[in-house]
């Protein structure tokens, strides 16, 4: 079924006043009248709308399926655009509920001015966010440093560092001893890596050191690897 | 650490006969002396060497690390073929055994002669297994038909078809009700899914359709989040 998110002011009792660009994306999309879409408030609630005109009408107002009961922030190290690019459409597909960039030691690249790339960013969440029924268009931000984004990570209930040299703890049994969490960092390198100072920077600051096997993944495929394995945990792929 | 995969007939006692390509290549990382590198039988054992002349000289002998216990097989529609190359690279960097490739109803492209595509996925498979360490290069292969993907499926200990209109069970589920297993096989569908006579005969063949949750994945996206969490499930990502 289509999805479109609006603003909560478009939403007036059983009306929603649709932004041209959806309403002319429903025109190409030629529903029969009775044919229904749907509308949802970006908050977590989904409108089940029927066109009457060039207004949505309400038919059915229900929670949004899509969003986990876990919150799971990716902290990605920025890497080649493309790869940020696959991070961020499959960690919002996944259920991410956001993606935060970060510059690491080794990042090899690294937007001059990221607000260009931040607002790329954003149209492929938002884009994902729709094709997978999301409730929610989860924010990309960046953060300025890699102390800023340490100091944003760690206040979630269970902030992760996603580190190959880190043999002594998995992230399952970093997991199991946490117990039950509503928030979940989890922090991923560039291409190279994190370095051994940035590791130990994060365990000061109370992250959790995990790796998640023997196998080396790429920077794009770690965060994702590491979002399913934690959505799985906490029963939020089924 | 570099990682070159070789034929059994190219190691003959302490000593590995490399292939020039391979040999070209340790020539253009401009190793020191006393560097080594892994030769890979691609038969589960590493060895690490130093180069002598053309010679590759065997210091140490170990079992690959990088194999999971639990061998995963992926079947996955065709699709568009960017997205086959994702589904080969992630896959086998994540850990799958094989990836199989079949038709299904409602398939958008599939390849006129797959042996050529086959090619190209091969050495895909190969890259990957060598960047993330694998023990084995997965082998990338075609079914004939649905049916033929099916009965070679259905062979596995714990055969599971994903399918998104199969709320009743989810993968989670049917993981824990059947417990240990050796081998598992998962089939996914094209960007369109399967259609509910193809998910009818899957069960019929005995394969169990189970869910991954209420977000709607890209094909190329639930065949590796299904195999992120059988491997995590069975303690093969850490």
């Amino acid at each position: 079924m289509p999805r479109f998110f609006v603003g909560g002011e478009q939403i007036r009792g059983d009306s929603v006043l649709l932004e041209a660009a959806d309403l002319n994306h429903l025109k190409v999309l030629r529903l029969r009248p009775e044919e229904t879409f749907t509308v949802c408030d970006g908050a977590g609630t989904d409108h089940s709308c029927r066109l009457d005109g060039e207004i949505a009408r309400i038919l059915e107002t229900r929670p949004s399926a899509g969003e986990p009961s876990v919150r799971v922030a990716l902290y990605a190290a920025y890497a080649k655009s493309d790869r940020v690019d696959h991070i961020v459409q499959k960690g919002v597909e996944l259920g991410a509920a956001e993606v935060v960039l970060f510059p690491s030691a080794r990042c090899v690249s690294r937007p001059g001015d990221p607000g260009k790339k931040l607002e790329r960013w954003q149209r492929i969440a938002l884009e994902a966010a729709k094709q997978s029924g999301r409730g929610v268009v989860p924010r990309i931000r960046a953060a300025k440093t890699f102390k800023g984004a340490l100091e944003e990570a760690s206040g979630a209930e269970l902030p992760l560092f996603l580190y190959e040299c880190a043999r002594r703890l998995s992230l399952r049994a970093a997991l199991l001893a946490h117990g039950e969490a509503e928030t979940v960092s989890v922090m991923t390198g560039p291409e190279g890596g994190f370095d051994p100072d940035e590791a130990a920077r994060a365990e000061q600051m109370g992250l959790k050191s995990v790796t998640i096997g023997p196998r080396i993944l790429r920077c794009e495929t770690a965060p994702l690897a590491a979002l399913t394995a934690i959505l799985f945990h906490y029963q939020n792929l089924e």
